[in-house]
């Protein structure tokens, strides 16, 4: 089976079919087809398979790639899916269909949704998580803070996407009391929250970062996927931790003529470049997606994809905690509800996590 | 001195000043005010230094930030500057004023526009690259096509940016074989033609290719900076070897109302990082930026900038080789032509290679 993409192209029915193969070429030898030896066209350029009209002055191609020309490299699925296009416009990728030899090459999540409910220890019902912040605290403030969300029974506590080594909260202090804070509060409740931090940085301190958490206890981290490097996160599994990415910089990608739509970008290619668990803006939250784009994507992390294993979506971006029953009906039970800005919006909100972690519970046991 | 960052906000007037401080929080504490004490807001949010209306329903929004809050840190410098805002709609990053304590603590290039010219040899005019393509060939077949480009004089031989590690002409096959035409040419000719491998890749590929190509005797890289990840350029500038920037998947930020304009992404962000040349699709050629863009990128890529030195400007992406000494008058001698599909157009491709460098010494004597 090849690698087969399915674009959305912008412009006159009358000229898609060269639009199609223009992207087929591009993306390959970046070479018109009158400066390839066609043997070597036929070998290695994109196929155009079809393409059909979908009106309003749009077309679908579907395009296929030879899957070896991926190396089992994320980057360069990335460049292939769409590099050099991304440079023309009214080019949108809005489907792919993943060979096994790609998917198995490329691995994707290390532990899946049944290894992180193995590491938390929480079965049949979804998972709660709240984040740290905001930037700007101590690392003992922050500890504070997940020492108390733990109590509450939280079941994992992120940092905030924006700690990195601020000397507000250095990376290794926060991490030692954070760890510390939440083992303690472990050991009075006989629960088992678990904190991950984040190693968002350049390859080395990424690594570095990574390596210095694990030796803490901890058993997981948060990485900004796209600014860090989706090939980053592969590297990050092989350790063992569970990897939850967030989803700083993808709202670039997602324009309706342009890009790579939601559900492939989040669903798809951070799953399949090792996510364990998706961060995404709920839809009714501080951010714009539909409802429909929220499904889609829950769908694509946890769908059946060959040897790779299904990941969490956890919906986020100002979930408000009242409303959280009716997101367990509608994404059901193999979701992650990350609230931080609703939960600190309560003067009490220890509190406020109190109750919302009886409420899902509670649910659990229905 | 604070980053500095002009904001275009798509919306009503009357919302602008709330959109702005918006920003302001989100980018920072992901708080709204209220739930933030005033003196971490005060200390760790961003800061608006004003608001003014552009008309057509858009205004400008100047936010400052603690450069601290970057440490130093490319991907944490990306996600503070559009990551979560990337997923709202309307948002343009339209300048950055840069503190000269950032830029010294992120450095940019390694050799930049000074140290290139040492390593090619090539001062007072523009210099010459093409690129090795199409993918597809054989090591062997590419490594010919190297060495009849440098016999023609051509100053710097790139990979094409999808050769990666294909059974085809994989990584250290074709390195080894291009690396030695070009070589066995320069003892030829007396010349000095630079090899410089596309070495794209997960971190440990990546830094395992820019280690064997420095080891087959490379003096320089392409990388696809975005796929790759930013954060990896100043690495792999720290082992000695140029770094060219290819702008694969830059096209999903420029967007009119959303994104990061090409001037900032291209010309500040890719050289602050650590590129000391950066590739972009020039005027006219198959992609869609505009001359003024063009000129943009490049003075961007030359300006003086505190500590970091400055980076080549590459235009490329079918530049027509007629056109070439009309593009030296606009562009200036500190810049590098890459000329690749516009030659292979020629049946003689390496005549018309022959007869650009021609053209472009005549011109340098001149």
């Amino acid at each position: 089976m090849r690698l087969t993409v399915t674009y959305h192209i912008a412009g006159p029915t009358r000229t898609a079919a060269a639009n199609a193969a223009d992207i087929a070429f591009e993306q390959t030898v970046e070479l018109s087809p009158d400066a390839v030896s066609p043997e070597v066209a036929q070998r290695v350029a994109g196929r155009v398979e079809s393409v059909t009209t979908l009106g309003r002055g749009r077309s679908a191609a579907v395009i296929s790639y030879d899957p070896a020309l991926v190396c089992g490299d994320l980057p360069q699925l990335l460049n292939l899916l769409f590099g050099n296009i991304s440079l023309k416009a009214g080019i949108l990728v809005a489907d792919v269909a993943w060979p096994e030899e790609l998917l198995a090459a490329l691995h994707g999540p290390a532990l899946g949704i049944a290894g992180v409910r193995d590491l938390s220890r929480v079965h049949g019902r979804p998972l709660l998580c709240t984040a740290l912040k905001p930037l700007g605290l101590s690392a003992a403030e922050l500890a504070e803070r997940a020492h108390r969300f733990a109590l509450a029974g939280i079941d994992l506590i992120k940092d905030d996407h924006s700690l990195v080594d601020q000397l507000t909260a250095p990376f290794r202090d926060r991490v030692e009391r954070c760890q510390e804070a939440v083992g303690r509060a472990n050991r009075a409740t006989g629960g088992n929250t678990l904190y991950f931090p984040n190693v968002t940085g350049a390859p080395m301190e990424l690594a570095a970062r990574a390596t210095f958490a694990r030796n803490a206890g901890c058993r997981g981290v948060v990485v900004n996927a796209l600014p860090a490097g989706l090939g980053g996160l592969r590297p990050l599994g092989a350790t063992g931790l569970a990897v939850v990415s967030h989803p700083s910089l993808a709202g670039v990608f997602f324009h309706e003529n342009h890009g790579i739509v939601p559900a492939v970008l989040l669903g798809d290619l951070f799953r399949i470049a090792g996510s364990d668990a998706v961060i995404y803006p709920n839809v009714g939250g501080r951010f714009t997606f539909s409802e429909a784009t929220c499904v889609a994507i829950n769908e694509r992390l946890r769908r059946p994809l060959g040897p790779v294993a299904p990941a969490f979506p956890v919906p986020a971006g100002g979930i408000d905690a009242a409303r959280v029953p009716h997101w367990i009906e509608r994404y059901g039970a193999d979701t992650i509800f990350l609230l931080g800005a609703s939960l600190y919006r309560h003067q009490d909100w220890a509190s406020a996590a109190q109750r919302l972690v009886d409420a899902v519970r509670r649910h659990g046991d229905g």
